[in-house]
C-alpha cells in the first residue's frame, strides 16, 4: 500500500519500514551492498574485511531502568557490527541537540556513552554536534555509526542459512521494550523489568571462535524477535519453525504485555540475538553462548526447513500452530 | 565561561562549539584519535590508511539555490574526508523523521542525496530511519558517516603547518550561507545567489597528485573561513597572515552582508576550502586547482609565520591590521 506522509509505523521495524525502504530507499540509492539489507555493509579494504553500519537514537525517555539514550547508541551501532561477525574498531558520534537542553543532562550521557564504548572495548574517534531551535528537535537525538572488522571465515548472511539449521535465541525476550513502557506508564509493580540493552560484541566473538558453522546472527531490536524472524524467513525463502515454549519471556514482562495489549514476540530488545547455525553445530554454539556472561539463558528455539515461499511457523503452547508474519498496526514508537 | 543549558551559538563552528567539545565531549570520551580535532579520524587498518568521520545535517530551508539537505548531507560528508586526504569508499545515511513528513518530498530528498552521491563516486552502503511524532523534530533531519581511504604519502594535519607555508582558497566565500539567508528572508534583488554546495574530493586528488607538499586542507563550513583559519591558528600555535583584498567575495554576497549585518568571513560554505603547503609549492597547487571547476578561481590569499601564540591577523583593504578570533554572539542557526 503506498501512503503519501510518513507514519509512526513507518519507523516500527515492521512492514512499513520495509515497505518505506524497498519503495523509496533502495530504487533511489541503488547499489548492490545496499540491497542485501544485513544490519550493515561489509566491504573488502586493503586485504581486510571491513563492516561500517549506522543507527540514530531517539528513545523516550531518555533515561529508563538498565540504560539511557548514550549507551543504548553505543549498544545498538556495536551489535549492528557483532551480528555481521565485526569486533569494533571505530565509532562515530553524532548529536542533535535542542537549544536550552540541559548541560547537566548532556553530561551524563557523554559520560554513559563513553563508558559503554570502553566496555565495548571501542573508541569513539570522530563526532558532529548540531543544535536546532526550541520546539525544532525533542532534546537530543544521536546518530552513531561503526567501523568494524571481519575476521569469521566464512560469509554471515540470511544467504548462508540452509534446511536443517538451528535457530539459537540469546535470552529472554521483550525486557527493553518493557521496561520503556514501564517508565511510561506508572506501572509501581512491575518497576523491576530492566532493559538488556547490551553490547553482544564479546558474546558473538566467544560463538564465532567455538563454531566454524554458524551462517547468520540477527539482533531482535525494533519489531522483535518475530519481526526479526518473519523477514529472515521472507529473505530467505525458507520455513522457519520455532517453538513457543522454548522462547523464555520473564513473567513481569508477560504482565506488563497483557495490561497494555502487546505481545512481546514483538516487543523490542537491545541485547538480544537469533542465532543461526547448521543443525549439528547447535549444541556447540549453545554451549558457548552460556559460557557467557550474556548468553546463559541461551536455548534452541527451533529449525529451518524447506519450504515452497519463506515464512515464520509457531507452534503455540495451547498445541496449534500460527502463522507469524511482519507486524503492521499496534506499535511501540520511540522505543530505541 | 559555563553555560548551563545549550545555547544555538554552541552549534555555531565559533568558540562555544570549541568550547562544547573540550569541556563536555573530550574529558569523556577520552582518546588520541578524537582528540586530534580533525575533519575525520584516519587509522590503520589491514595496510590501508582508513579515515572515518560523521556530520549531522539539519539546514533550513529543506532545498535552496544550488542544493537541498540530501546534496548537502552527501557533500558535507565527502568533503570531510577529502580534507583528510581520502577518497570516499561508502557512506552511510540515518534519517529522523517526523510523523507525516510528506513521502513526496523524502521521495526529492533521498532522490537528490542519492544523484550527488552518484556524481561524488560513492555508494550509501547501509542506512537508519527512525520516526518520531508529530512536533518531535522539524520535519527531517540526516545524519552521514563516511569512510574513505588515504592514499596521499605525507600526514595532511594542523600539526604539519610550517611558518613559511601559503594559505590557498579555492574561490570566493560566503555563497552557501548568503543563499541560505537569503531564502530565509525575501530579497528579490539577490535571488541570483547559489550554494557553493559541491564534493571536493575529486579537486583534493587533482591538487595532490601535483603536489607533494600540501600540508593541511580544511574546508570552510560552519563559522566561515575565519573560524577555520582562526582555529587552525589556534592549534598550530603560529601566525596566519592573510591579505583581505585577495579573499574573493561576491557583490551579492556582500551585499546581503550589509543589509543583515553579516561579516562574509564567518558565513558558511559548503564546497569551499583552505590549503596550506610549502610555499615553493604553491604556484603548482594553485595552477591544479585552476585546472579543476571548483577550483578555478583559487587565489593565494597569505602565508604563515612563527609567532609567541597562534593568531590570525588579517591585512585589511583600508591599510589597516585585523586580529581574527573564533566568531561569537551572532550567527545563522540551521546553516547546515
Amino acid at each position: 500500500m503506498q501512503y503519501d506522509r510518513i507514519l509512526l509505523e513507518h519507523g516500527s521495524g515492521g512492514q512499513l519500514s520495509n515497505d518505506l525502504i524497498a519503495e523509496t530507499f533502495l530504487p533511489l540509492l541503488k547499489n548492490p551492498l545496499l540491497e542485501r539489507l544485513e544490519d550493515g555493509a561489509v566491504f573488502d579494504v586493503g586485504g581486510a574485511k571491513l563492516c561500517f553500519t549506522t543507527d540514530s537514537f531517539v528513545v523516550h525517555p531518555r533515561f529508563f531502568p538498565g540504560g539511557d539514550i548514550g549507551s543504548l547508541a553505543v549498544h545498538g551501532t556495536v551489535n549492528d557490527l557483532a551480528m555481521c561477525g565485526a569486533s569494533p574498531l571505530a565509532l562515530s558520534v553524532g548529536f542533535i541537540l535542542e537549544e536550552g537542553f540541559p548541560m547537566e543532562e548532556l553530561g551524563r550521557i557523554v559520560r554513559s556513552l563513553g563508558a559503554a564504548a570502553k566496555k565495548a572495548g571501542v573508541a569513539v574517534v570522530t563526532g558532529d554536534t548540531k543544535v536546532v531551535p526550541r520546539g525544532a528537535a525533542d532534546g537530543l537525538f544521536i546518530n552513531t555509526s561503526g567501523v568494524g572488522i571481519v575476521r569469521y571465515g566464512s560469509p554471515l548472511s540470511v544467504r548462508s542459512i540452509r534446511p536443517g539449521d538451528a535457530v539459537l535465541l540469546s535470552g529472554p525476550i521483550g525486557d527493553h521494550g518493557a521496561a520503556i513502557l514501564s517508565c511510561r506508564e506508572d506501572f509501581g509493580f512491575i518497576s523491576r523489568i530492566v532493559s538488556d540493552s547490551a553490547p553482544l560484541n564479546s558474546l558473538v566473538e566467544t560463538v564465532l571462535a567455538a563454531s566454524p558453522a554458524v551462517h547468520c546472527m540477527r539482533d531482535a531490536t525494533r519489531g522483535g524477535l518475530g519481526a526479526i524472524l518473519a523477514e529472515i524467513a521472507g529473505q530467505s525463502g525458507l520455513r522457519i519453525a520455532v517453538r513457543e515454549r522454548e522462547i523464555p519471556v520473564r513473567d513481569e514482562v508477560r504482565g506488563i504485555c497483557e495490561i497494555l495489549g502487546f505481545d512481546p514476540l514483538f516487543l523490542a530488545n537491545e541485547g538480544r540475538m537469533a542465532l543461526f547455525c547448521a543443525g549439528e553445530a547447535a549444541e556447540a554454539a549453545r554451549g558457548a553462548r552460556r559460557g557467557h556472561e550474556l548468553g546463559r539463558e541461551a536455548v534452541v528455539i527451533g529449525a529451518v526447513a524447506e519450504d515452497r515461499r519463506g515464512r515464520l511457523v509457531m507452534a503455540t503452547l495451547i498445541s496449534g500452530s500460527r502463522e507469524i508474519d511482519l507486524p503492521t498496526g499496534e506499535l511501540v514508537p520511540r522505543i530505541c
